[in-house]
């Protein structure tokens, strides 16, 4: 019998996984499960965007050009304009999700055996697209005392080696929700520059900030036009995780040329996906300060009621819809596990990710979890009053 | 400034690409240009596709399971069972396309240096999912004088090192229109058990044979069931090639558990167009009917104009909807740019795509070129007209 590759062996399995099977023998018991390990919002999507897909005129469903609609390519680009970041349809390439656009960057800018330096923890998949893509992942620690602010530089410069080619960062951070300031990407810059390094900034989250922060793109940052790769998705702006649209953006012609490449070989995006995001741009500004100001009570409320629980440390998330929890447990894995298939508060349980899945480095975050605040208030409220009893009994 | 990777530096580019702006210039100047050169058909798509987008009820537009709806893959199985395929929904993975699909089963099959033997001309992309992989094609070659018949298996055998860990065929064939007699297949079924290979079949274009030819599946052979992995897409089939929606499809546990990593990693395919896809099932056969048989009078039609031409020899396509074209002229590359740039007939030209890009091997096929037969009867008579009159001016 023929034998797997070792690059398949080797794929990490998503961080909850494990726990699928818990959960779902949870829902067989007839309890009721609280999903807070997920990033996918209960949000309606835009009406102009489904609307758009109901009244297309597709007769033949044709394949799109590989870089994405020009007509959505330039619309994109204006909204990025309209956002302070000045770039061109030129500069962007419609992917499938912005975890196609994470392969290309990777892809376009590494080889076997190169190094790419990412904070963590970070968005689990990372790991996935990096054993992919044959690239080596070296973490570099950031820490729930900081509240998960840049590391210091001088922690990213040890690390680099003549194989170092990338520094990646999620900004704002899933499952950190930290939003890194100007300041923090400016010392990135002078790193990337000085070390002729490429800098891959994941913005999927870029427009949820809270508290009046704003959220500066590595696009914004005069110097390093030829070292900044930004990963994009309409997939949480829009609440359209389904579409499968993201975009990969640099103004450096080689990666765009080289991702092109890469673009072509797998022919081009989905095509209805792409008539709603089109669609999407269309969305009225209300709707964005709803879900901003929707987000902001939950992120309000959650943290206020976790903080009530004693023993547990959370760090204020400024952007995104994550937060990570140190809690009062040794093993936050076995935590998760027993709240799914031994415990339940009236029939009640919830459903957390083990942040441990979020680090690269072994031993690190074990008795964290990653708490997606997705769900609406009563139910994040409900969801915390769950966890506290749980952990007083876990802790019996 | 950083560097692009070697691997992005060597990713292929599409052999007709560098004609695109060839053609873009020959339409500008008010010519007009017959498409022979790519695979998109002019036909329509189902209604009852279209119809099930028009009609969906999605208010949030949710990631669906990494391996796609199962109520799609249960009714998928049922298709393939139905066309003599004995497959089960565990057997199936859903991929955004057919080229998704490649990229798992190199990815799950093949580590960096690893070599992959694919009988030429072949699928131009598999080059370049072969590069983004890590992986080495080692191309055996098939010839026109032998109708892009299997070669030889000897001719396997001599290429076999211990990196080999796959055979790959097109079944039937892009870009030469050749299916693969059950005896063939036999022998590669021997031939992978024997030294322990895959053997990956992209069976695409399985619906498309003609003159009651029947297509024999990979997954069909007693013996292999460890080692076959099927390739589809619903990008021909249904005229959807811009759904994005194809699977990867093997009885090996092992390779199944290995490509929904892949997948979890890239979390989803697109949501509509698997409601699309879905829909796609309920097609009736009436509509394979007329497309077969259109295809089929297509085929005999380009056949029997193309051999009116002298010193044109061309092997009669029995699947797909391609044919690969021996022309009277040195270098096909050097006569297609001349077509766009130079040449028209009463303002009319033809864009077809040069063979050679379809080997790997060099200096290969450099007069021969791919026809895509894709149009129109009258267009397809009239795509030939000027071919030939074409082919008297350039060798003049
Ligand atoms: C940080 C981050 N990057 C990228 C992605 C990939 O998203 P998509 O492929 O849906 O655009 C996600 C999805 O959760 C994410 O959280
Ligand atoms: C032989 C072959 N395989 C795979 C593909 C990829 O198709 P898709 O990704 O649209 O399913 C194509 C498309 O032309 C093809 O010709």
């Amino acid at each position: 019998m023929p034998k797997v590759s070792n690059k398949g062996q080797q794929m990490p399995e998503s961080p909850i996984r494990k726990l699928v099977p818990y959960a779902e023998a949870a829902k067989k018991k007839g309890h009721k499960v609280y999903h807070l390990n997920i990033g996918q919002p209960d949000i309606k999507t835009p009406e102009v965007a489904l609307e758009a897909i109901k009244n297309n005129s597709v007769k033949i469903l044709e394949y799109s050009h590989s870089a994405g609609f020009e007509s959505y390519r330039n619309k994109l680009a204006d909204y990025y304009q309209n956002h302070g970041v000045s770039v061109n349809a030129a500069d962007i390439i419609i992917t499938t999700g912005g975890s196609e656009a994470l392969l290309f960057a990777m892809g376009s800018t590494m080889d076997q055996g190169d190094e790419i330096i990412i904070p963590e923890p970070f968005y689990a998949n990372y790991n996935g697209f990096s054993t992919a893509s044959g690239v080596k992942v070296v973490p570099v620690i950031s820490t729930i005392d900081e509240g998960f602010a840049l590391p210091p530089i001088a922690d990213f410069e040890k690390l680099i080696t003549p194989k170092t080619k990338a520094i990646l960062i999620c900004n704002p951070g899933n499952p950190t929700g930290y939003l890194y300031t100007q300041e923090e990407i400016q010392q990135l810059a002078e790193l990337v520059k000085k070390h002729d390094l490429f800098l891959i900034a994941d913005e999927v989250y870029r427009e949820f900030t809270y508290d009046g922060d704003k959220h500066y793109s590595v696009m914004n940052v005069p110097g390093i036009e030829e070292n900044a790769i930004m990963i994009d998705s309409v997939s949480k702006r829009y609440s359209m995780c389904g579409a499968r649209i993201g975009c990969i953006v640099s103004k450096n012609k080689e990666v765009m040329t080289t991702a092109m490449k890469f673009a072509q070989a797998r022919l081009s995006p989905p095509t209805f996906a792409q008539i709603a995001s089109e669609a999407a741009l269309e969305t009225p500004q209300s709707y964005f300060d709803e879900v901003i100001s929707e987000y902001k009570e939950r992120r309000d409320t959650l943290i206020c009621e976790l903080n009530k629980i004693e023993g547990i440390k959370v760090a204020t998330p400024k952007g995104a819809f994550y937060c990570i929890a140190k809690l009062p447990v040794k093993n936050a894995d076995d935590f998760a596990q027993w709240l799914l298939e031994k415990f339940d508060f009236n029939g009640e349980t919830v459903m957390v990710a083990p942040a441990a899945g979020f680090y690269s480095s072994p031993n690190v975050g074990l008795d964290e979890i990653r708490i997606a605040y997705v769900l609406k208030k009563e139910d994040l409220i409900r969801s915390v009053e769950i966890l506290k009893e749980a952990l007083k009994q876990y802790n019996n």
